[in-house]
This record gives C-alpha cells, structure tokens and sequence, in this order.
C-alpha cells in the first residue's frame, strides 16, 4: 500500500495501524465510535492520518434532523469536512505528495473532465464526491483516503487546526469573488456563525474597508471585531438599517452577504444595499420560497449572486490563514477528542451562546 | 436661437414655426393636443424636429393608470421616449450636431457628473431626466429640446421610425451585457412585447445559438421568429419547461431573461436554467414581492441579475439595427399622426393581439 | 481491447484490423507511409477511425525545417492534429463515447488537474500532450488512441473534414475572447492563412461588425470575404493603414489581432489601433524579439493579449461550424489519400497562392 | 465671485487676495516666483487655497528638458500637478463642496460626455485637461481654479501633504486594476520613485501576498519595506531574477509592474513573469521602440497593459492613505515653500538618492 518512492526514513518511521476509530452517526443525535479497518490507497490516492476537524453547522444540521433539504442521511453515516492531517501513505500514481507532508484536506472531490470542471467551476461538477455529504462519508475517522488532486500542503506555521479552516474560509472567499468585492467597499455580512466568521477575513484579505457584520449572539460579534469587523450590531438591540444609513450616509453598502439563512435578512438585504450594488447569499434559508422585492432590485439595478461551496479557493486560503498568525486561533473555542464526538456535537448544537467552532483531534 | 455656425444652406433653409402641437396626458384615458411654443435652445441644447415616436408599454400604463409603482403622472403630462428625428437649431456650445443630422434620441439625460455616472453606469444617474418620466415631460411634440450629449446620428439607410426602436432595442442590449450573454449560448426569452422582440434581437447579436422565446399571442411569437427566434412557444397550448428540458436535453438553458413582468415567469426560471446559469430580469413584477426559490438558486449557483434602462447602448443599437435592413420593419404594425394620437394610445392599450409596435409621426 | 458495452450492432459490425498505415517524417522534406500496429485502448481511452486531417502551417514549418523555434522533431515522427473520425473501440472506463460516434478531436491532452487547469486554462498545462508537438506523435494514422476528456461529439449535419476545422477556429475563438471582443467592435485582422480565415468567422460569430483582413494572397482574400469579412485589403497594393483611417475616421479599430507572424504587422498594429484598444497576437514571429512602440502604447493605453493554443473552444467551435452549413467547404482546397500524404505536404508547403487549406483522408 | 450660498461663517471669514505668486518655468532649470492675479471662478469652477504641491518626475523632466517625448513646453509655464487644499470660493453652479472644504485634487478635467468618459474610461478623454501638461498650467500657485467635478472631500484625518499623494497613488491603482491583481498574487514591482512606492501600496490594498520590488537607491527599497514590500532588491547587488526564482519556486510572479521606465526592466519582466502571467508597463522608456520577445510571451501567453494616468480611483486612493495613518509620512523627505521652487525643484531633480518625494507649500 505504501509507495516505496515515499517512504518515510526511519527516524521518522511511519506505522500505520490496521485498524481505526471512526465517528458513525447511528441516528439523529446519537454517534458512536467504532472500529474498522483502515483504508488502502492505490493510483492517486494518499492516506492521511486526521489530526484536526472542525464542526459545521451543515454537520450540526444533519445530526440533529438526520438531512438538510431533502438530502437523507444514510445511516450509519460519517460526519466532517473541514479537516488536516499528515500523509502516511501514497498510491503508485501521486506524485505531489511524500509521506510527512502537512496537509489541508479540500472535501469535495471532483471529476476535473466535464465541461464545468474544465472551465474552472468546479463545485458544479455532477459527480462531485464530497465528504460527509450522504451517501459519501465523512472525516471523523483516524485515518481518511482522498485524492491528491484535492490536498494542499500547509506552510509549518500553520497549526493543523488553524488549516481546517480553510473550509468554510473558503466559502467567504468564493462569496467575495462571485460578487465580485473591490478593494474600498463597504460590506454587510449578516450572520456571524464560523461561515460568517471567515467571510469578514475573506472580505478584509479582498480590501473590504468597512465590514459591517450583524448577529444576535455577543460572543459572535466580538469575534468578528477581532477578525476585522468595523462595526458589529447586535440587531436585537440596533437597528442594522440605521447603522447603514449612519456609516453609508443613507447610500447603503456596496455589497451585503448573507451568511445566516435568515429569510428577513435576505429580504432586508434590498433595503440596505446601494443603487447598483450586489446581494450574495451563501446561507440555505429556511423556508423553500423567499418573497424579494424584484421591484426594488429591478428599480435599484441590485444583483443576487448564490454561492455553492467554492472552487479553487484552498490555495488562497491557506496563504490568508497563514499571514494571520495568532489573530484567528481564538475562533476555535471547544477542542474534543473523537472519542468525546457525541459530546462535541451536543456542544456545537446547543451552545450558541457559547461556542465558535468546535474542533474534534483523532489522533 | 439657432446658432449660425450649424445655419443650413439656402437650398435647405429650415423654418421653425412659433408654435407647435404637443399631446397632453389630461387625466387617464385622455390626451389632447394643444398648440404651445417651439422651445428655444441655448448652450449645448438641440432642437430636434420630431419624425418617429414609439408608444412604449410604460406610456401605455401611464395613460392608462396615471401611475407606475409609486410614480405618479403629474397632470397635464407629455408622454413619450422612443424618438428620432432631425436637428433644426443647435445652441452657441454645441459641437456634434449640425441642422440637417439625422438623429436619434436616448430620452435619459444623465448629470454625467456623479460616480455613477463617471464609471460607466449613467442610468443609475440619482439625478437623471428621463424624457416622459414624470415629472419630466417626454416626446410626443413637433420640436423636441435635448441635449446634444444624448444625441445620436444615424446613418441615411435607416429610417426614423426604425431608429426609434434603438430605445428598446437598448434595453434588451443591456439585459445581454448585464448577464454576459456568450456566443453559443442557450437563451430563454420570455414575454415577446416590444422589449422582448428587441431583446432576441439583441441575443442573437451577441451570438446566442439557441433563442428560446415564450408568449401567449400568435402573432408576437411570429414576429419574434421573424427576428431570430430559434424555437417560439406559446405557453397557452404547450409546456415550456418540456420544450427548455428536450433542446437542452435536460440541463437547462444558459440564460434566461424575464422581459414579462409576470412573477410565475420569474419564479419558474429558475427551474429552467442551468446549473451555475444565470436569470435577467427586465419586466417589472405587477406584485411587489416574488417570492423565490432561493434554496434551488443556492444549489445550483444561480443568479439573478437585474436591468434598469441601459447605458452606452445607443452606438450598438443603431448598429445593429443598420445591419438588419429590412428584417426589422414587421415589428411596425400601426402608425398614426400626432393628432390621432388617443387611438394611437388606445390601439397600443387594447390590441395585444394585433399590434406590436404603435408608431406616432408628429411632422 | 473492446468495450462490450459499446459494441456496434451486427450491421454495424466494425472490424478493426490489426496494422495500419501511418506518415512517418524521416527527415526534412521526406514522410514515409509504413504499417505499424493498431494501438490498443484501455481505461479512459477510445480508438478513433481517422476520417480527416487537416495540415496546419505549423505542420509544414516541422516538416521542411525540422523544427519550431527551439522545439526539435524526434525522428521518425508522426505530424498532424487537425482532425475527426469514428469512434471504433473504448477502454472500459469511456463513459462519453460509444461506437459509431462521430467526433472532432481535440488534440491537446491537459492533465486536468493543476493548477491552470483547475482554474480553467488548460492550455498552459505543463504536461500537456499535444498530438504532433514533438515528442508527441501526431495523428496521420489510421487510427488514433484519444483520451476521452478531448473527444467531442459532431452533429449528423457536420461532415469530417469540416469537423477537423475545430482545431484552428478554436485559435480564433481563443483569441476574440482573450482580448474580450465585444459585438459591434470593429476589427482588422493580419494575415489570411487558415489561422486568420478561421479568425474571421470567430470575430464574426462575436459580434464584430466591421472586419478588415489583410494579406497579399488574392486567393486569401476572396475566402475571407465570403467568410464575413467586410474589407479585404492586398497590402501589396492598398495601405492598411489608410484603409483602417478610412473606415474608423481616423480612429483606429478597436481591435486588431495579427495571425501572420509578420514582425511588422505587429509593429504597425500599434499605429492602426484605437485609443485604448487592443491587440491579440497569434503568429509566431520569425525574429525573437520584435521592436515595440512601447511608449505610443503607454501613451494610448494599448494592451497586446497573446495567445497560445485554446482552452473551452471545441463545443462552441462545432456550433459555429454547424451553422455555417455550405459556407464554409471553399477552404478546403486539395485533398489527398494517406498514401498521397509527400505530395499533400508538398502542396500545403509551396502552393501559397492557390491553396487553403490542405486535407488529407486516411480512410 | 464668491457664492454667497456658500460665505463662511463671520469667525471663519476668508479674505481671498487679489494677487497672488506664482511659479513660472521661464526656460530649462529656471523658475521665476511671480505676482499675478488670483482667477476668479464661475459656473461649477471652485477656488481651492492650495496647501500643498507635490514634485512629480514628470515636473522634473520638463523643468530640465522642456519636454517630454514630442510634448513641448510653452514657456513660462506652470508646473505641479499633485495637490491640495481648501475651498475658499465657488462659482454659482456648484453643488458639492462648500468654503472651508478641504480637498484633494484631480488633477485632470475630462470632458465627461464623450464616448470615453461615458463608458467610464475617461484618462482617454481627447480633451481632457490635465494640469501642468502643456499648454495647461498647473498648481504652483497660491490659488488654483478647478472644476467642482474633479475635487475630492477628504477626512480630517488625512494631511494636505499626504492628500496630494492621492495623485501618484492613483497610477499605482489604476496599475493593479488594469492588470486584474487578485488577492494572493505575488508581484514584482521594478523601480520604487514615487509610482512604484505608491504602486506598493496599492499592490497591498488590492491583496497581494508576496510583493518583490528593485531598484539601485537603498533610500527607496528601505521606503518600499516599511510600505509593505516584502523583499527589496537592490539590482546592483543582487539578480533579481535570482530572487524572482527563489520566492516563485522557479514559476516566476504573478505579475510585474514596470515603473522606471527603463527598457530592460520591461524585457527582463518577460523572463521572470509566470506562465500565464502578466506584465503592466507604467514608465516611459527613453527609447521609442523596445525589442520585446513576443515569441516568449506567446509561448507562455503573456499579456501586457499598459497605463495612461487613471479614471475613477480618487476616492479609493484617499480611503487607502488614510487607512495608513502615520505609516506613510516618511515618504516624503523634503519641503520648501513657494518661494524656495528652484530648491525644491533643483533637489527633486538631483538628489535620487537621499530624497524621496519633494513637497512644496505655497501659502
């Protein structure tokens, strides 16, 4: 299993066990840590022994509800996405990786052949497997299998930590490219969960000069002024409308992103956005069907861009991620093992209040 | 007033009359022509001698509601924005026009002095004036005062009632580039009024391969064939979505534009675009709020553009209507003189199944 | 070596036989046509029945040089990427093809999964293998194994050697969209070898509405004119220059894009392009470095856009081909068997004035 | 003169001279201080106090060649075209600013209604009016009469001295527009006078990650470090190449930015620029016609922009300085008052290796 082009010398000897722990979502709520083998790799595919995975929402969504939409989980299921760890082994066919490389793990592994992925699109390809979107599984095991095509190795000044955030960043970085964000704009980000979190660092690295971030949760919004926010609201207090007014001198923002699926944040969105500015939703509302004012967007020229995942995004992420040193470690707030998973999900669930990302570490 | 740099030779001397017919709106339903001054210019104003004037739908609905949204009509009103015509007199700073150029006239006339207008997007102008726009006066008059930066010649092998569809022809230009339209690209057009034919115009110009057109009269889905339409439905009597899901065998099409303003129009775009395709809306929706299918357009990275008026269109449009020759004139289905000018308003009010364009020659 | 999945029907029973012909350049000047094995496909790959190559000026440069700039042949070597056929036989992980289609062929096989070619340039691919650029063996054989990703389906309507057009109108495409033609540009384009033909009918297809060609060729011209050209220009008797003065008014066109190779054409492309246009350069010119007017470019905010192969052109290329129906087969000029393949050679190498394009049929 | 709309407050009255100083260029290296009329302003001009006046490479050359390329002086002219300063007086049209505003100046006055201008390009105005570009006299003057159009508000915060950088600044952002840099890139900026320090900073704002810049005066490369560059090289000492190759793992930059105008540093960026990449030319070179390797950048589609001033970047351009704070000061070395011009001029035009940039302060 092991290319012999990548073996590790032996001072730094590598054994891989036979066996591993991973994380089985049995049902709604319940998860439980079994044993099972570990994977072997062939052609491109690399082993990468998992040293850190954040919780998403999306994770936190379909343990408690068992879907999202009318995707079913498959039970049992494999949770996580955003993850890191250390190549241990390599199929006779990679060539960009050797046994130690320090490694990012971008979920969504796609077929790079059709016509969206040839023309750079790539989070449209059809047959894309994403890990822990059912029927694929997930990343809260030991050791996981992936495709060379989709690891980027991190910089050592990266904790492996640190670099699963690379996943939802890069959300935040593909919202700001499909809205095409310009250097001196003003922005609104509604939403201060981890997606919303990154997208203030997104919005900052593309030269956003006002970041005007909402949410209702304190401890989000003192995050999101540490991350680079110029302004946080709490709309439960402020009104967010008037804060714009204020800041903009009743123009609105260049550009507002909607991070919390929040159906009035989206429709407020028109009100608050400038004359010929841009709406980029990224959060799944919950409700099927959105009344928007078209008229006002049509009467205003304000454009609706959506955000699906992302695509050629790790590269610049992990270079965010890295130039930011110890400015975004204070956003991983829980740190559990995966034997504690079920515990790691309660705490990602239920601690709004309390919790930022939650971090599980296998090994 | 006429500036005698730009005095016409003898043989073509021009004589401008004291007084002139112009129709005022009096109430809904009911125009007049009255007799009032010629209008004298100064500065960079031109006086136009009105040849060609188009009844848009916005003039119909006006006429028709003494409002649109929430712009009222401000009695007694001149409607009217779809003009050509030809320069009799020019103010002392005027440099482009002389007496004799054949022109036609963009209605909005921008500050062009704001950010808006410095960067390209004057029909965002805030202080816009929009000929016909309330309180703005529009066309329907025999000599017609603009300024000579909205002002374009035309070529002598295009006529002025043809020139005159350059305004809506602008529009359909505008949906194009605001959507990115690209050559070999599938397109659904809905709604075949005036705008939509102008905009299968303006698609196929740009090089859309396949025009997929909608509409519930036969003779608007005639025309439209005649324009360059590949493929024209009439919703009344077969499906749209079978037709988008067999030319497309099932992917949807690349772009759709919504020139309708009927919200189901809208909201079921968005099941017949393409994965990562794009929806531009031009009609406006008669309710304020459409709702949306958000979470399909998230899942399928769909967005949603918006077309307010057009800017820097007029050079193309004449263009390509120039090219067009004699392709274009069917679109032309009534022609009245200005004193008729209330059946002219009536036809284009009540004879959706026999008229497109209603043309008013005022000289 | 069949896939059993694709196997043609008894009618359509295809027999592939076990040798073949194939054109193996000895040296400068000298092919030779020698039987060498059918190759075998596996895995991703098909096996196309060669119908029609075309030979590109780049073909003939190899052929009666040896090489292209520091780019040496490795005799023997196989020449040709122009080209269609039948799909005869699939690995057994083709998923797109089956047998008995008919496919252009794209002859550049990119990795599809670095960098340029996740972000959607597969054209700078490092690892490309691009048929016929030595060491890669090219395709005037009579049956060629393809990866499957660079195989496109032709319609019923599109015969082979129209089909093998693709290739050089992928050239043009790629270049009207690297320097972002816009409909209604005016244009001149340099040079009216196949190349420049096939640039023509791509600038077309984008909208632009005056194009000017140039070449000394009267042969050439006439094909572009019948290609959409508007102009045509001997520069051998006629000034480029005062024909670009005239038609712009002194302006200069917005775009030029120079396809000869001529040092000069490029050099002079700066004189006739207008005030913050563009030139898009596709011929490799014969001396390395060209003296720019770097300065008139600074002071006009001129931009040149290079361009190097093409990347997403194929699909579309086939759209613009098929709607060219008849208008196009005046290209093809000489047509030679396989056998005949020095005789081909030597015409598409001497016969300047009274050839197009050269094809040659395997099969 | 004064509008009385716009009068000053009793405690804040402002006494306008009727005479003031100014600077006239008599012939090369001589300028004369002289006592002429203070202009008065109509219509939407503005009176601005000029605060302070930048010395620009561009000054200097025409202050000791009376030239540049075939733009002659007219003597005496007024040079200075990088300012600031505050309203004291405004014509009867002006809406926008008011007495006692202070100001940074766009230098340029385009015409605004032009095709150029209307479609947001207006650096190619054909009649733009350009301060200090002969025949129009520029800023060294104690009042300057400007159009309200091209005048910029700027925040207490911000410095007149530092206001003025607006001006440079703006080349060093039109630069990074034109070119498309994205966040992450990695840049080569050649040559760190003013444009390229400024250019710095820009490259910084628009995201870059890895900024390289050269020149021979260690005075500049210390500048360009504490302004964000990430390495400085001194080309005496080092190959820049070398470093290029190191920081780039052998891939060359993103991007290179050529501002000293000197023809190597453009040949050379053809070398050290990445596949793919681009090269943006700022500078002049002293040489009409630079040989550049075409055939390399075809090779590796290598794209060259140019730069002609800049359109839309003021407000930007103010927003980044007074982001920077006290960041930026030490960029300018040296100031003197109107009086002293011939120092000031004299100092600019011979001392490159111990000033940076000359400020002078005419009231």
């Amino acid at each position: 299993m092991i290319n012999l082009r990548f073996r590790a010398n032996e001072q730094n000897e590598i054994i891989i066990p036979k066996t591993m722990k991973a994380a089985y979502l049995q049902k709604p709520l319940e998860v439980s840590v079994e044993n099972i083998e570990v994977p072997s790799v062939k052609g491109k595919e690399v082993l990468v022994k998992m040293m850190a995975i954040g919780i998403c929402g999306s994770d936190v969504h379909y343990y408690a509800h068992g879907r999202i939409g009318n995707r079913l989980v498959q039970y049992p299921h494999i949770q996580g996405h955003e993850c890191a760890g250390i190549v241990v082994a390599a199929g006779d066919e990679v060539t960009r990786f050797k046994i130690g490389d320090r490694v990012a793990i971008e979920p969504g592994v796609a077929c790079l052949s059709c016509d969206y992925c040839k023309e750079g699109r790539y989070n449209l390809c059809p047959d894309v497997q994403f890990l822990s979107t059912p029927p694929v599984k997930g990343a809260f095991v030991q050791y996981l299998k992936h495709h060379e095509n989709f690891l980027f190795e991190i910089p050592d000044s990266l904790s492996y930590e640190i670099a699963t955030l690379a996943e939802p960043l890069s959300v935040g970085i593909h919202a700001v490219r499909r809205g095409n964000l310009k250097p001196g704009a003003t922005v609104l980000i509604t939403g201060m969960g981890p997606v919303g979190l990154m997208t203030v660092i997104a919005a900052k690295a593309f030269g956003a000069t006002e970041i005007i971030v909402s949410d209702m949760e304190p401890l989000r919004l003192v995050a999101a002024k540490r991350l680079g926010a110029t302004r946080a609201i709490n709309f439960t207090e402020v009104d967010t409308n008037d804060v714009v007014n204020n800041v903009t001198s009743g123009q609105g923002v260049d550009m507002i992103i909607e991070t919390s699926g929040n159906a009035k944040a989206l429709q407020s969105a028109i009100n608050m956005v400038r004359r010929g500015g841009t709406i980029v939703a990224i959060g799944f509302p919950a409700m099927e069907e959105v009344p928007l004012n078209v008229t006002k967007m049509l009467q205003n020229e304000i454009d609706l861009f959506t955000v699906y995942r992302y695509t050629n995004t790790y590269p610049l992420a992990i270079k965010i991620l890295e130039s930011m040193g110890n400015e975004i470690g204070h956003v991983i707030t829980d740190r559990y093992s995966l034997e504690d998973i079920n515990e790691a999900m309660k705490q990602a669930h239920t601690n709004r209040s309390g919790s930022l990302k939650v971090m599980v570490y296998p090994n």
